[in-house]
This record gives structure tokens, C-alpha cells and sequence, in this order.
């Protein structure tokens, strides 16, 4: 599978960028366009696809090209920033504007304000003009500069208003719903004919795109969830039977959840949305933390925001992102342990809600460093006259990903996998929290007893 | 190329780690012995190698395995912290000693006091038991709870306290001298027909170990060595003609410099070992700095340790672990520019040398998580009989790999590649600060003029 | 007013510290027992009272004696941490131990755990045994190690404790509560003819105990706040017309809301329970909100968890520590305003909530250095033969308070002091929220027109 | 003694800033001009100058006036900030900024770069214009957006500047060769018999100024000065006989290295300026040192930079602030410790100099919050007239003292008083590191062995 990158059009402008092309001169190089990495690193995979008598699949690889499509001189450039809040989306900002300016010299930079809503006349937000001492300093500051909103707007009147503004390529940076309004306008503005690029930085907190290694803000998200974490810790540790229970992010996956109790390393239980979980019976949440308690004096929890959502009645409605308006299960946990136990073990129970927190902070310094080269990645690849793509980080190498492949599908933690296996080993929590727990099982967790 | 690992014997012992073998049951599996992942992720290498009618280089991954080779019960395992301090010894020593008491039940843990030398008689040091109480929350501190010191021991008198403390299992945590001296152990024990393992956990701040992504401590030592370059910043901001210079770590690697330049994004130029530079002449760092200073009020520098040694006449020297002794280019950048420029121009330059806040810190939170993994990996080789080899992390997958390809050789920093374009772009350094410039570079560097 | 001080008895015993009590030796002296500080520092205040023939009200200085009642050798000592985590808790208890053990070689000390019910046999718990080893780490952790619960015990019980326990001298942190439970602590054992100590070290992270400067954690707690604050503020600015709200510790008095605000400086309204304000009507919180949507596209608003209690029918309960339950403002305010504009204008409100995180951290540099004087004051009051007493601060001296004069008192933060001048200025937020303001105001906040 | 402060003439313009008069309004109010609180706390002092017939010395109180000098709408303020590095400078001036600019309607505010240089026209540094605008981020970086530099210039030629400006009131950010700068352009400004207010804002790291509690910027030396110690904590902890040595600010005054220590409650050691100490001899340090290592494996040593200069035959040279150049007793120690035990002893010396990172660091949330008071003060007090003055912190009052009384002295650690003893509890360190202690002292420590 070549996950092929679509183009505008033949690249014949010699990049005002100027590098080498050859090894050995100790002179930066142009990326070929021919560079590839592998899709998967596994042996197994590639001696499969070759027996079978095809090419392992794989991604191009980002970077400067020495032939891009775009007059740079010519050229007007937008950038929208769209969805929740994420650490790092004012140096994604700044990248983009550093690189298009100094880089290709780029001088018509414009910012849609408040998300795709800033592409409708009718919001009425006027263009922000991009420069490089505009930007310097907001990588320091959280949020974004541009602002951003939750919610679609009709791919027809987006493309209008790029006409108007003669903005020939658009940066969009969000998660899956930016994809499919990214995609919307790709859409459109094909059917036009037109020959404008559209490329998108993925951006969510979950860490839940598919094909790349991981999303920018992700390390700052796990650094101040754990912080969060260690604050339940200090509270459930100070109190008799205390309960220390923390709600972080991940709709449909647990990876921050995860991760952020391998950093803290001082969590008892990690509840996720890929693995089911019941209160009640011999193997449920209730009875895990009778047996706890009478060893232990506290406990910490640890539920990412999708898990458990089987257990309430849904609330039916979608936000505007057009995701499942998702149960508050944080609550919900602390209403049911609080009620359970009020019959018969005095517990303290403290509920800590960090996600605000968390989303609003600016990027750490790993984060700082990943969304400069996405930012580069992604002028390079506008530049160039690639389109109705995304740019990610696959194996450690920036490559482009066909925007088609990522809409609708989210990449899950894989209950079988290394990482979910360092945290049964970390926690010590059982493998299963359900009625039926497969029968062959000798011990029911990682360690013999929790060892926290 | 298949980078074999070595075994002591046949693993003939079921794990006590009772894991899943089967996909779906939403049970952790043990790692199988044929896993493997591609050394090299670029198609193109891949093809070629098949080409060549080879089977594509790899490295076996790292993981729980089902049958084991140590019974867990009779082990006496010992673990060693040698050379300078780095974020995270005490997360790896902490995780070695979680896994091997809770996962596998060895209750015989050992540490051998301030490195090698703690395996030698003559230093008195005695052996430290450790216990999951003692470890608990040992990663909240910098250092190592073991201590370190520099500098082999003869092979021999080591292998005679193993025998004598009947330790079977070594768990050595180091650089490169320290892959010397486990690989000298390792060879020591098989010319006596031992069957003791030997466990490496690569440490090295500069991050120049071969065939890995990246090295345990790199990412806090980056964020550390930003905040210092903010320093050196505000230093220079603050004065007329400031000057602010940083030394970072990097004997033969600008990795450190490179990262947190990239983090910073306020350094202007960045000097490493990779690349060689002048003081005098047309496009060396005098001309630079005038340059620089008739249209900007401050300059902010980064060097690598090991960056301009052939400027100076050597020390001549070697230090304890056998590394040439570095003359300090810190000091002796300072004095250069201190005393060119006292003839024409008042600059004012501060000069900053963070080392050793660098190296004592504790592990920032992405490194506590990286340390868990390699941790657990070491101890899950180590049990399964593996020897004479390292963990590491290679294109985002634990991995074994032999000691011998890692004795000796460094990786470095590739000028030609994105990381240096990264910083080029950043910095608007001049592609070259030598005499004898590539003749047909029309511009000298990768912005028209510096943007900082 | 002298404030005085009650005693066991005389001190007899030349201390076991060895001080000077000269001036010029360059040794450290001991405290007399006359020095004292005066209770105010205006000029006209002491003039007055002079006029009045009266000394000026002071306070006793803290500091070690040359002469103390107790024998450390036979000494047994308790320590009891009550109420709501706060930072420096575990400096507190270490600060004693340190200075009871190495200072006046009390070899005893046990803790209570879980507040008060750890003097009451029915909650079970057992005696800890406090040692230097034992406490020497835990200032970097949160919480308090003693563990800590709400709520009165019977004094009876308690003393009953103390003297099967032989404890003679007993330290207790805590805040209003925990004075009333050391004052009947105080009474019953004097009821009994016992020569038992009661030493309290004031403890309340909303800083409203009279007669001292401010209480530990405050400081941490105030940076912990501006944290939360900057998070609300860039969620309000990336939002259009977003709100960022923030609730605060500070049930009766407005402290860390005003200093929270004037570390941040991004705040543009501060609700404190010290000045009422009203939702309708034309100076009223929906109007200041309109009229700032008119000018300006976000807002953060803070408010201490006692303002606006008025505005809502109380919930007429009373937590275990006897204070009456809060309405949670923030939760309020939220709805309100919410629902306010949902009928005419389009807000984005983020509520964020960090209670727990700020009460669970450990203790910044100051607040260490704090805790530590408080500590060592209470130690030497404590074997000094001092009873029925605090140790505070007071104008920067350390002093001892009699415990009658805190009970049931609060300091609040004065309306008409430079306090909260400086938030008026800081905020530009009106003077008055209500809808009768002065009729002679000529404007209505301190600056023409907010500056954020 | 009344600490007169000088004035401009009569103050006969309502200040635009509205506030109240009376008390019980809610309404913030005036500071009256008779406002004073005392010069010192202790309640003897105050009795005794009472016996002598005195007034009780005493400090003006800070604040708004009703009744201001200057026309807000006419007049033309100057800022200038000198001498080194300090956290808090950015928040002076964006305090001062805002006060005059949103308080009292001044808009003519200009910033003089470059220290006093930017009051000489030969400097050719031109004016830089402040606005609300232009400030409202800086506090959030560190160092001074005005820029800064060392040395005095003739008052002639700097009144002659602000005659030129017409500058009326000029602030000046410094220690104490700033406060002999303003001294002498006070006196030329009267000599000339013009009105202009001088008006200084206290700032050194040392913490060393006169009657004032404590300097801006000090809370954040110290919390960084922790950090450095902290380092040289775990590299002397990871090392057989490993010293960590730390030099901290503090030409004349231990208060950086006392605190620090306190802060950090693990240094064994602290050498300030105040109490000299000897290599040599039966109580000397070399000794000392020794009979540490024969109980403990590390030593923790903070020194202050001014301590011990009576050891090295000084420099004999000034810097261009008119202070004599300290002898690098960091360096100095470094040396005869590790030369003194290459003969006897195998230790392990790691030295580390934090100076830069600390003064080049943004104020910490304390200071934000000291920072913005002392500029309002300040403000204030231009405002009205008073000239020839600085603002301070007095008993935790904001204060007004005249220049000549703070020009030529130092505050210096009371090595007899609490805070020496609270080090020398918390370290554990002799009394006295000479060969002719008192002879009557029992025991040569506060504690009998040390205890870290």
C-alpha cells in the first residue's frame, strides 16, 4: 500500500531554499521525492507483503523539496486552528509562519480566527495578518493565537472565501473533525478545478490518529496529568480509606491515561475504553476495593474519559464536533463508589478533574521541539503542492499521510500490547474487572499482590 | 545483518509472568523469540538488501517471554551504575527492581556500590540489598542510590565476586566504557564456563549510542539545557552587545546542543563536533559576531563539549573512563571572543556551564516512562537467559541488541540530515564558519538574514 | 494588651542547646524571656495608646529559652495533624522532630494519625514512631504523613490517650477547629491537675487566622492558583467571547483570590466573600459581562468558594469540622451565567476547579523555609513549658499567640487596604457590584476602562 | 528619628485616581500623608526612646495620595533600571507602566536604556517609548526589556538629558551605586533649582539594603538557589567522598546562602561573609572535612560569593558598579580542598556556579505579586511630589525612606540572631570553623553529630 499523497500539479520552481543534494559536502540536503519509510517495522509484516508478491507498504517522506509548485512571491497562505485546546498549537503557528517566511519567503500569511468558523463571512472575524515578530513570543503562551471553535462549516462557503482572499494554501490544524472539514474543502475545491493545497497538522490530546507515532502536546498532556495524578496520590494517602480518583482525556483511547501512570507510577487502577469494566459481582470494581482496603489505606484511580460508558445510559446528544456528547463517568464513578460504600466502609473519596488544565498549558520542551518539525514538515509540503493530506511522525521520520486514511478511524491502546502490559505490571490491578474473566487464569494480575 | 543475541542455555522454565500466547482475549502476551523489527525503516534500504538476496537487517525485540532460563527463586541478581550521573538511574534501578520481585518473584536483588569499583574487593564497598520498600520512591531523586565512579576494574577480580556473592544475573548501567567493561566481564565468564548473564542499560547524556533512537535522560537533559539557554538569552537581551553562551554536554555529538536550541528557539548560533568552525577570516566566528552586532544588540550562543578541539592543543590527557580529557571550549570561547573584541567593539558576554544541574536532575516525566520500559525490558532479557547485550529502543520498539556492534562507536549528529536543517532554520547560522566555503552556495545561510 | 502566655511551670533546666547570651561573640543567643514585639506597627496606634497610660499591646518572641521546664531524656511527645491538606504539612512535622531530637535530644515522638481520632481509641489506629531517619524525605512529598480527618473527638477521651500514652507535650496543626480541640485539649487537662503541654501550629490555606502575618502553604498555595488562573485565561482568549472561571479556596476571606490574581495579572474580575455583589440589574455581574463583550472578546473571573452565599438558599448543613457546608459559587456562577446569555449572546465558559491539586502539593522554597522557623518556634515554646498556645508570625518576628484570642476569629481581607487597591487596579474590575453604589463615586473603577 | 522625606513643593491637584476618605464604605481608600509605622517592632526599643523623651522612630507609609504634585495630563516620566540582573525587573516597569498610565492618565512614559549609560548622549542609545501595550507581557521574561549596564555618569550630563527630555519624574531600578547615581542627580537637580523627582526602587539580589524587610527578586534566587543546591546533593550523594560545592550570590551578606539552605534542608555546610573561617588548624575546614568523611559519604558546602576574601590576597580592582572585585572563592575553595586532600584522601569535588541562571530568571509568583506593589508605591510616590527616596517593604508595610540613608550601607546577617541559628541547626555545622573558639563552648555545634 503507497498511501499516495495527492498533487496539485508538477513542481517546476527551483525552492529559493537553497541545500544540497549530494552526501558528503556536510551541506543540509533536499528530501527526494522518491524517500520512503516503511509502514510497519515489524520483519514478519515485510517478508509477508513480499511473499505475496508486493512492495511493503509505506509513507513518503516529509521535508524541503528542491523543485516546489508555489511562486512563494505570489503566494497568499491561511492558517486555521481548530477543535479543543492542545499544548502547542502556538508553536505549530509559529513554525509554519518562521518557515514560509524566512524559509521561502513567503510574505502574504493570514490567520482564519475561532476555528472553520473564521472561514464564514457570516461569523464575521475578520483575517489576522501573520509575521515574524507577530509570533515570535506565543509559543510561551498556551491556547492559540488565532483562537479556535468546535463545529463544521459548508465546505462551499470556505472555499468562497478562500477565493475571495486568494488564498491558494490552507494549513488546518486539528483531530478527525478538522480531517473531515479538511477534506470537505479538498472536495470542493477539486470539483472547482481550483489549485489550491490543503494540508493538515493532526491535532488531539488523545493521542488517537492512526499511522503516526504520536501527536503533538501529547508529552505535556502525560507531564500534568501526572501532576494531577500525584495530587490524588497525596490526598488518598493523607486520609484514612482515602480514594484518589482522576478523570483525564481519551474518548476512545487510553493512552494518556496510560502513560500518565507510568510516569507517576503510583496508580492502583487504570480505567480505558478498550477494556470493559462492571461494578458490581465477584470480580467487579466494588469487591477489587473491599479486597484493597483491607490491606491498604488508600487507593488511586485513574479513568480516562470514554471508559465505562456502556454503564450509564448515554446522553443520546453530540457536541459540536459531532462527537458522542460522552457521560461525565468521572462523577458518575465517585457518586457510585461514595453511594456503594456509604452502606458499610467509611471511605474519602477526592475527584480530580485537571482536563482544562491540562489542554491550556503551553508545550513542554520535547513537545516545543516535535511541533517545530511538524510545522517545518508541513510548509515544506504545501510548498510543494501536496494535498489533501496530513503531516506525521512514523517510525521517527516526518512523513505525509493521504487525509483519506485518517478521517474515521482512531488508533486504540492494544490491551495485548507492551505498553498496557507495563501498566498491570506497574499498577498490579487485575487483568480483568469483569464477571467473566477467561477461566485458565492461574493469578489474576501481573504481580502477586499490589506491590503500591 | 541480524544482530544475534547471545543465550546462555535453553530456556526451559515457564515464566511466573502468566501471560496471554493468543490475539483477542484481551490478555498481554508474552513476546515470541522470532519477533524482530527492521534496523533500518527507509524502503529503499530495504529493497536493496533484498536485492542484495538478503534478508533485511533486524533486531530481535525485547519483552516478557514465556519460557525463561533463571529459576526466579534460587537467582541472586546484581545491578551496577557507572560513569557520570544521568536523569533516570534511579527510575532504571527502581523498574529492574520492581520487575524482577513482583513480576518474577526473585526476592536476591543486589546492588554493587559506585560502580565497577563496588565488584573490586580492594574498595571495601559492601553490597547493598535491594528490596521494592528500599527502591519506592528512589526516582523522585537525581543521582543514582548506588553511586558511580569512572574507570574499569580487572575483568577477573569482578568475576571472582560474582562468584563469590554467587550473583548469576548482572545488570550493567553505563556508557560506553561500561559496555567495555560488561562485554570484558562477559568474555571473562565464558573462558570459565559461567552461566552468568550480562544485561547492559545503555547511559550516555550525549545520546550517541549506536542503533537506538535515543538514550534514558535525554529528554530532561534538553529541557534543562533550554532553560539555561533562556538564561544566557535574557543575559544577552539585557545588555548592549550581550553575549550569552551556554556549554552543553557532547564529547563527540551536537545532539544535546541541537534539541534544546530547537526548544529554545532563541539561540542564533550553534557550534558541535560534527561540523568544524574558524575564529578568523572572512566566514569565521569574529566576522560573524561583527556582523551580527551592526544590526542586532545580542548573540546567543550554544557549544558542544567536544565542539573546536582541533582549535586547541589537546590536554593530551585521558580521564578515568578513558575518554581523551576535553579542553573546555567554554572557557576558551569566552576568553577568544573576550579579548578579539576588547581591541574594537564593548561586548558584554555571559557565560553559562549547566552540566551538572543537567546530569544530577531527576527524570523529567516522558524519561520516567522511557526508563520503566527499558527497565522491564533488561529484566525480562535478562531472566530469559539473553547475555552479552543491551536494551534499547529502536524505531519506537524495545529491542536486544549485541554488545559487541556497540562497543566503540558513536552516534553522530548528521549535518545533512532534518535535524541540523532544523537548526540551520532556526538559528539563520550560517551554513558554514570556515575559510573555504562550498564555491556554489549563492546564499550562506537558510534564511536570508537572521529572524531572531 | 499583653497577650499573655500561660506556663506549666518554671523552667528549671538549663537547656541541653548550648547558646550565647551575649552580644559580639558571634555565637547564636537565646531568646529572653522578656522580649517582645508589638501587636501593631502604626505610629498613631501606639501614641494612642500611650496616651491612654497604657503599654502598647505586644507579643511574646519565640525563640529557644536558656532555662525549659522539660526534661528531654524522660520526655514523650506527640504530633497530630488535623483538617484539609495544605502545603508544608510534612515540614512541619518534620521541622519538630529534627529540632526536638538534635536539639534538645527528645528521643519519644510519636504522631497521631488521621487528626484527632488517632487520641481516640475507638478509631484504632496506632502510635508512629517519628525518627529523624523516618522524616528526613518527606518535606518533598504533599499531604501530611500523619495522615490527617476532620472533626472533634471528645476532649475526656483525648487526655485519657495522652496519659496512657505518657505523652507530655503535644503539638497539633491545624486551623480553627483544631484550636477549639486544643483549647478543650488545654482545659480538660488542667481540669485534671496535669503538667501536659498544648502547643498549636496554625495551619489554614485560606490564610484568615488573626493576629499573624499569613500561615504556611499560603505562598505555594497563591503560585498553585495563578497556575489555574493562566489556564482559564487561555482558554477565554482562544475562545470568542470566551469566559475563564476559576474557584478558589477562601471560605470567609478573599486572600489567595486577590493574591492569586495579582501574580497573574490576567484577571478581570475577583468576587471575594468580603464584598457582596448581585447577578441583575445595572450594576450587576450580567451587565459588567455584556459590557465587556462590547470591547473586548474574553474575560476571567475568580472567585473565593465563600463569595455570593448569599444569592443562594444555604444548604444549611455543617461538615465535620462545624463549618457550615458551602454552596460551590463556581458550580453556581457557571449555571448562572450560562444560562444567562444563552438567550442572547453566544459564551464559551470554561469552569476549572484546582482545589485539590493546590491542597495536596508539597511546599514551595518559602513556604520550606517557613514551615522550618514554625517548626523550631513551636519546639522551643513547646519544651519551654509553653501551653495553650500558637507560634505565628507576626511583622516578620516569630511569636507566641494565647489560643483564646484566635478561636472563632477571622481575619478577612480589608476592602479599603492597599490589598485590594492593588487588585482594583489590577483588574480595572468596578468597585462596586451591587446595585446601590455611592451616589459620589464620579467613576467607577480605579482605571478608566479595563486594560486587559 | 523620622526618616524625613523630601518633597517637590505643595501638593495641590486631586489625584484622578477616586478613591475614599472615610471608613466603613467599602470603598478603597487614600493613604493620608501622616500615615506612619514604626522603624522597629521590638517593644523595648519603643519603651526606651519613649524614657528619652523621643517620638518612636518611624517610616512614612506608602500609597495614593488625594492630593498629587504633578498634572498627570502634562507631565513626562522616565524609567531606568541598572546595575546586575535581577528576577522582578520586567515587573517594576510594566507596574510603574500601568499605575501612571491607567491610575493617573500619564502618557508620556519613556524608557532609558541601558542603565544610567542611557542617560548619556554619547551612549547613543535613543528613548524607547512604554505603553500598556508594549509591557503587558514582559513579566514573563526575564532579564530588562529596558537593557541595563554597570557604572555611574556624570549628573551633569544626565540632568542635562532629563532637561532635554523634559523628563519631570524619573524612576531608577538599582542598589546601591544606582541609589549614589540618583543621590548625585537629586543634587544636581536641586542645585539647579528644578523640580524633578528622583525616585528609586531598591534592588539587589543580595537582599542587603537597609531598614527594608527584603528586596524583590530575592524569593526567586532563593527557590533557584535550592535547585543548584539540590544538584550538588545528588552528585555528592552518587560519589564515594563526594563534596558538592555550590557559590551563591552574597558580596557582603549570607542571606542567599542561609535561606537556601533552609530552603534545601540537605547542606552540611554554609561559609557566608559575615563569620570568617580558616583552612588550617585543629577547627579549621580541612579538618573538619576530614572527620566528616570518617562517619558520612558526602558533603554538601554552600559558600556565598563574598565569604572568606581575607584568605586570597584580594584583586585590588573595582568593577565599573565601584565595588571591589571578589577574589572567585568558589574556584578558590575548589582548589585547596581538592590540592589539600590529593594527598590523604580520594574525594570527589563537584563545583557548581549558578549566578547567571538564577539572576536572569522571571520573577516567581511571590515576587510578581512584591513586584507590582513596589512599582505601585513608587508610582504613588512620584506622583505626589516626594523625591530624593525610594520605596520599601517595612514590617510588611510599603514605606517611603530618603536616599541618604540607604547610599553606603549594607545589611548584613545577624550571625547571633534566628535565622544564623536555624542554619546552623538545620546543618548541623560548627559553631565556629577557627583555631580560637570561646573557650567556655561545651559543645561545638547545635547539634551533637550532624544529622543529614
Amino acid at each position: 500500500m503507497a498511501h499516495e499523497i495527492e498533487r496539485l500539479g508538477e513542481a517546476r520552481i527551483q525552492s529559493p531554499i537553497l541545500l544540497g543534494t549530494q552526501s558528503g559536502d556536510l551541506l543540509a540536503d533536499y528530501t527526494p521525492d522518491d524517500a520512503r519509510v516503511v509502514a510497519d517495522v515489524e520483519l514478519s509484516k515485510i517478508m509477508a507483503s513480499l511473499k505475496r508478491g508486493e512492495t511493503p507498504s509505506s509513507f513518503e517522506e516529509a521535508g524541503p523539496r528542491q523543485n516546489i509548485y508555489f511562486d512563494a512571491k505570489k503566494l497568499k497562505v491561511g492558517i486555521v486552528t481548530c477543535g479543543g485546546l492542545c499544548p502547542g498549537l502556538n508553536n505549530i503557528i509559529r513554525g509554519l509562519v518562521m518557515t514560509l517566511h524566512h524559509g521561502y519567503g513567503v510574505s502574504g500569511i493570514y490567520g482564519f480566527k475561532y476555528g472553520f468558523a473564521g472561514l464564514n463571512p457570516k461569523a464575521g472575524h475578520p483575517l489576522m495578518e501573520l509575521t515574524p515578530e507577530s509570533v515570535r513570543n506565543i509559543h510561551t503562551q498556551g491556547g492559540t493565537m488565532l483562537g479556535t471553535s468546535r463545529g463544521p462549516q459548508p465546505p462551499e462557503v470556505m472555499v468562497d472565501t478562500l477565493e475571495q482572499c486568494n488564498v491558494r494554501l490552507l494549513f488546518a490544524v486539528g483531530g478527525d473533525g478538522t480531517f473531515r472539514g479538511a477534506l470537505a474543502l479538498h472536495e470542493e475545491i477539486k470539483k472547482r478545478g481550483l489549485k489550491v493545497g490543503i494540508v493538515a497538522i493532526p491535532k488531539t490530546i488523545d493521542n488517537d490518529i492512526p499511522l503516526i507515532d504520536k501527536t503533538f502536546g501529547f508529552d505535556t498532556a502525560v507531564r500534568l496529568a501526572k501532576d494531577a495524578i500525584m495530587a490524588a496520590y497525596y490526598e488518598a494517602q493523607s486520609a484514612d480509606r482515602g480514594i484518589g480518583l482522576v478523570k483525564l482525556m481519551g474518548r476512545d483511547s487510553g493512552f494518556i491515561a496510560a502513560s500518565a501512570t507510568l510516569s507517576a507510577r503510583v496508580v492502583n487502577l487504570v480505567l480505558i475504553p478498550e477494556l470493559p469494566f462492571t461494578f458490581e459481582g465477584e470480580n467487579g470494581l466494588f469487591d477489587y476495593l473491599q479486597g484493597r482496603f483491607k490491606a491498604r489505606k488508600s487507593t488511586v484511580i485513574v479513568v480516562a474519559e470514554g471508559a465505562g460508558q456502556d454503564l450509564v445510559s448515554g446522553t443520546g446528544q453530540k457536541d459540536k464536533s459531532g462527537n458522542a456528547k460522552l457521560v461525565d463517568i468521572g462523577s458518575f464513578l465517585k457518586e457510585q463508589i461514595t453511594s456503594h460504600f456509604s452502606r458499610t466502609l467509611d471511605v474519602s473519596l477526592k475527584y480530580i478533574d485537571p482536563s482544562y488544565i491540562i489542554r491550556s498549558a503551553p508545550a513542554d520542551s520535547n513537545d516545543a521541539i516535535f511541533c517545530g518539525h511538524l510545522a517545518q514538515a508541513a510548509a515544506h509540503a504545501g510548498m510543494s503542492g501536496r494535498t489533501g493530506m496530513a503531516v506525521g511522525s512514523s517510525h521517527g521520520r516526518w512523513t505525509h499521510l493521504p487525509l483519506t486514511e485518517l478521517v474515521g478511524n482512531r488508533k486504540q491502546l492494544d490491551p495485548e500490547g507492551p505498553l498496557w502490559l507495563s501498566v498491570l505490571e506497574s499498577t498490579g490491578q487485575p487483568f480483568y474487572l469483569t464477571n467473566e474473566p477467561p477461566k485458565n487464569l492461574e493469578r489474576l494480575s501481573f504481580v502477586p499482590s499490589s506491590h503500591l
